[in-house]
């Protein structure tokens, strides 16, 4: 527990203030910004930075960056990607990597982009489908008409379409995007500098993360083309500059009701946390033991200890009694005016009377669904792989409208890049982890439990664990497409003991599943779609929706903070970093870095601090100035940011990233990325579009 | 997170039943037990089975069983006792123990025995100490007054004097203690059978541990006699029996407001599960290490673990609405009732906004005082024997009621016993858990943070708490002895590494000691005096005190409970461990039972389930029968006993224990320890005080 976190409830009772919001591209408050700003962007130059941004399916942010596909993001968004090329001999996560050439360039195993290239609204169509039902109907007419709408838009592989629910279900829209499935490293710094200060700094600013990569998108054999990329800023950001940000913020929950809030804090949020608390002990200490194991542990371990910290930000701020006082007295608000008027009171009766027994009947769920469905029983990549090839060999034969959601022909694509990856298996990892989830499985379920006992039978998780990863062949990529492609004979013929475990636990595993969707999910669902409708009748009007993975765009300034009396600034410098620099992990500078002390001007800017209304899925997203050109890119939030998932709060609530004038410098400088500097470099020369 | 638990909360808006109250013995409840149960016991049985109790003030309970000084208690109690007589050549805890003589009986380095001799109220005159005073100086007056006290009544170090608090201090009495500080091990099973089932089982039932021990009491060079034993009953309990336990339960919360249950919900808790969630993670992982540094850590981890269970059951009590929606009615009916009285009404005006504010300012302050001087920043007992030396060099010199509670002349004795234990320090494990603190600190209060800055410098945690645990010399006893008796002059020229890190940082723990206890404790204290005052006003009632390790004596029946529509029985047997027996560590049985199988009767009690109303620190308690006698020993509770630290729950709330019979079965068919068999026997022709 942080203590600047404390105070973050102080401040809640504040209207909302101009940086507040992630809006779609089809609805940003222009006059509004240009109230607040004196600067509004014009339909072009929305155009423009949207088609400049880019989707990275697993869950974060990039942009385009140059005509030829050059994609700029995050290195913990292309971790997984440098981790799955690197070995014990090439360890490119430790030495960071450089493509001299085009053909230097490495194909990420897992990586799929999207551009986002038209937005449908649906709503009409959803709404048809699901007319006068609750409970499961609704949801299985729901989740049926979205893969019909799905499947009817998604002409190619090239193509990606998905239903996005926004306003908590009060609009749909249909998103079409261009995919890129070849995509492929061509600059990474060393994990130490991407990830300088660990978790003791993660969240935190200052900051002196160098957390960059360049990826680039390919098209048959050559890079693709990429017209709509943002070009580079003459002139770094300012404190007081204006700057945009476009990405996918993953999720948040401004609009969720108090039981819900309630629900998270109570239930929900301390399960995961102490899941992820023991689970990051346990790979702590194993990472310890060797430097192959830190090796095949370090990324794994950050991305639990990035989720730890997060989430016990999400609960502090919920365990801060005046955030729930303030979205009580909403609450109170929005119901007295419900009760005012007739037509909305109709259209909401029982919302709250559902929902908290749904709630209730989730919190005696929760576990069960965690465990057996959810994947905290299995925490097991192979164990992954087999339960994908199980479900896919029931559920492709069936109809497209009828299959599981992630099944439909939509998801195809990702599901098979996912699957047939040739990226190698940690089998020790694999050990540990699958150890630490079945002890889990037994402990929270109880050594008596049925489907424990189907899993465990009288041996000893850690045995078991061994014997199925030593035992499955579903780290070799060809036996996962033999199993693909040989469907339902294919897996039940399988001798395979993982495939064998996947087969045995499935059955259960979707009744769960079905009890929790039937239960919870559609009650959920549904009301949240009536609250927010009632909240548009009796207030008038939308406001922004909950975020969703989808694309926004929201404004900030360049700005630091105050807490506990005394000033953070807004940006840092590469004089700091120096400063920094112990010597010891996670404070000690790469020798690149080291070696290159004083080639770049201490006071050149670094990291910085901005008021942008982000949150986790906005990693990788380019900030902007108003000529639409890179002036930085997103990487974090601090502390206070973390409960913004449930509230924004201005004065304190930093989006953090590297500065533009930082990134260039250290490409140029440290790692010598001519390739990349020149680019770069090229764009800058491109004229801005004219703004309004 | 457990099923079972969930359901707890349907059943909390019952009365209080026939079992609920821990009892102090100066006030059991004969008249409404001879009601309920037909029977009541004497003034002589109460005296008797009083002095028939033990307390073990590490904090276990325990009994008298003979008239030569033997003490049962629970083998969890004495397994620090155990390990401490362990070495990787003589793994005590993995084989058991059996004295076969006198002589052959080994002295527990740290454990003291004691005896309640006497009860005196001096309610009076804490009150008159404390008239009119508040905050810090109530606090102080309040310590003060109870070092003069407890120094008057102790007159020698066979005697320990403890005011102890009881209604949230709206009574105080001085308890006498005769004390015991030569405690001798003559039988322990082996932890494998003591904790049968493991982890998963824990707080389970059905259950199959036989988590008992036998100490013994010396006195010069001899066993110390114990007149008042407790006979062994003829015949063991069974469904239905009415049976008693007499016990110190460690505490309850059963009278705090609903702001501190909140506080407990949403902050203290969710703190505290973290930190023991990762530490489990790390020890877990570390003891599969070897065989080595599982011997060393086994104990540790065990007890992480069921500290974790424990917190996480009463965690999920509070997150259950139910539970707190009945302490909000009970509580608006207090204060409705306060409102109608004047008197009452002034006495305690501002209760609620003084702990409201008391309460925000204690989430401020918690992760800095667990972390500074609440032990979680330095978790080792090489840290701890040297910030006692640090500070007993700096305390013992003050007169007594000056000086901090723990240094004060009644602590002395136990203080000193700690301190000057010859048991051997695991450094492997004191590395682990050191690194794990000072990585924890540093996160926790943020790597920027002054005090992170005093301890770490620009070392790294794991190679700080290397050096500490290699360069100190405080393992050795003498070296301890030393700097005590040296005090201040020697503490001051000291350059043990640990000496200096425990010097370094201790102005600045007590500060925020002193901010805790002025700002938050005392507040608390006081109101919990007011409130607890109000209670009786209004309602007329005192009913039981909440527990706070002091005897108490509570009544219930051999009882099983039914659960999701299934009967859980009162009973297990002998058949039923042999059943759960699948040869993989927590579930096999070591070799002795394998050997023994036959020798008892299947059919044999082995662990039995009743009402009695307990909680953790009635371990170790004796379970007796209308007569007096013991029919068995409690050493857990089921799971859903966890939520009583706030409410009894009779429907399902269970203490669990070793039956009587089957401690006799084991001692003799599977350990041959006929020399306790014997003592015990005895005492089964002892005569039995009459019953009313």
């Amino acid at each position: 527990m942080h203590r600047r976190l404390l105070a973050l409830g102080l401040l809640l009772s504040l209207p909302a203030s101009a940086e507040e919001g992630m809006w779609t591209y089809d609805a940003f408050p222009s006059e509004a910004v240009k109230k607040a700003y004196g600067f509004a962007p014009t339909q072009e130059w929305l155009d423009k930075v949207r088609l400049g941004s880019v989707r990275l399916a697993g869950g974060c942010s990039a942009s385009f960056v140059s005509p030829d596909g050059l994609v700029m993001t995050n290195h913990h968004c292309a971790r997984g990607c440098i981790e799955d090329l690197s070995s014990p001999k090439e360890d490119l996560l430790a030495t960071g990597f450089y493509a001299k050439s085009p053909q230097e360039e490495r194909r990420c195993p897992k990586i799929e982009a999207n551009q986002l290239v038209e937005m449908t609204d649906v709503t009409a169509k959803m709404n048809a489908a699901t007319k006068g039902l609750s409970g499961a109907a609704f949801n299985t007419a729901l989740k049926k008409e979205m893969s019909t709408v799905e499947a009817a838009c998604a002409t190619s592989a090239d193509v990606r379409c998905d239903v996005v629910t926004l306003f908590n279900g009060g609009k749909y829209q249909l998103y079409k995007y261009r995919r890129f499935q070849d995509v492929r490293l061509v600059f990474a710094p060393e994990f130490s500098m991407a990830a300088f200060g660990g978790d003791p700094d993660n969240f935190n600013f200052p900051r002196y993360g160098y957390d960059v990569s360049f990826l680039r998108v390919w098209q048959g054999d050559a890079p693709a083309k990429s017209p709509d990329y943002l070009p580079w800023a003459k002139e770094g950001a300012r404190p007081g500059d204006l700057v945009f940000v476009s990405g996918h913020p993953g999720g948040t929950e401004r609009k969720s009701t108090v039981a819900e809030l309630e629900f998270q804090r109570d239930v929900a949020l301390p399960y995961t946390l102490l899941y992820l608390a023991e689970l990051r002990g346990t790979l702590r200490e194993f990472a310890g033991g060797s430097a192959e194991r830190y090796r095949i542990t370090r990324s794994r371990l950050r991305a639990v200890e990035n989720g730890l910290k997060a989430l016990r930000g999400r609960h502090q701020a919920l365990a801060d009694p005046s955030l729930l006082a303030r979205k009580r007295q909403d609450e109170a608000d929005l119901r007295k005016r419900i009760e005012a008027q007739a037509q909305v009171k109709t259209d909401t009766a029982g919302v709250w009377e559902e929902n908290a027994q749904a709630l209730d009947a989730y919190r005696r769920m929760l576990p069960g669904y965690r465990m057996k469905e959810a994947g905290d029983g299995f925490l097991s990549e192979l164990f992954g792989y087999a339960e994908t090839l199980v479900r896919a060999a029931d559920e492709l034969p069936k109809p497209n409208a009828e299959r599981l959601r992630e099944y439909t022909e939509g998801q195809l694509p990702a599901l098979r890049q996912q699957l047939l990856r040739a990226a190698p298996v940690a089998t020790d990892l694999e050990v540990v982890q699958l150890t630490f989830s079945f002890n889990k499985l037994r402990e929270t379920l109880g050594a008596d439990d049925p489907f424990v006992q189907l899993v465990l039978g009288k041996e000893a998780p850690a045995d078991l664990a061994r014997a199925l990863v030593m035992g499955t062949k579903l780290g070799d990529v060809k036996a996962r497409q033999a199993l693909l492609e040989g469907g339902k004979a294919a897996v039940e013929a399988s001798k395979d003991p993982m495939i064998q475990l996947a087969r045995k636990v499935d059955a259960e595993a979707r009744a769960t599943r079905k009890r929790y969707e039937d239960t919870v999910e559609s009650v959920l669902k549904r009301n949240g779609e009536r609250v927010a409708r009632a909240n548009l009748a009796v207030y008038g009007t939308a406001g922004y929706p909950d975020a969703t993975f989808t694309l926004r765009l929201n404004q900030g300034v360049v700005k630091g903070w105050t807490e506990d009396g005394h000033t953070v600034d807004a940006l840092t410098t590469f004089g700091g970093a120096y400063a920094r620099h112990t010597g010891k992990d996670p404070f000690k500078l790469p020798d690149s870095w080291m070696k290159a002390q004083g080639k770049v001007p201490a006071s050149t800017p670094f990291d910085m601090a901005t008021t942008n209304d982000i949150i986790g899925g906005n990693s990788g997203s380019p900030m902007v100035n108003r000529d639409g050109q890179v002036v930085g890119l997103i990487f974090d939030g601090n502390l206070q940011s973390l409960g913004g998932r449930f509230a924004y709060v201005p004065e304190t609530n930093r989006a953090v990233g590297v500065h533009g004038d930082g990134i260039l410098a250290a490409l140029e400088h440290v790692y010598g990325a001519t390739r990349v500097v020149s680019e770069l470099r090229a764009s800058q020369q491109v004229a801005a579009p004219s703004a309004k």
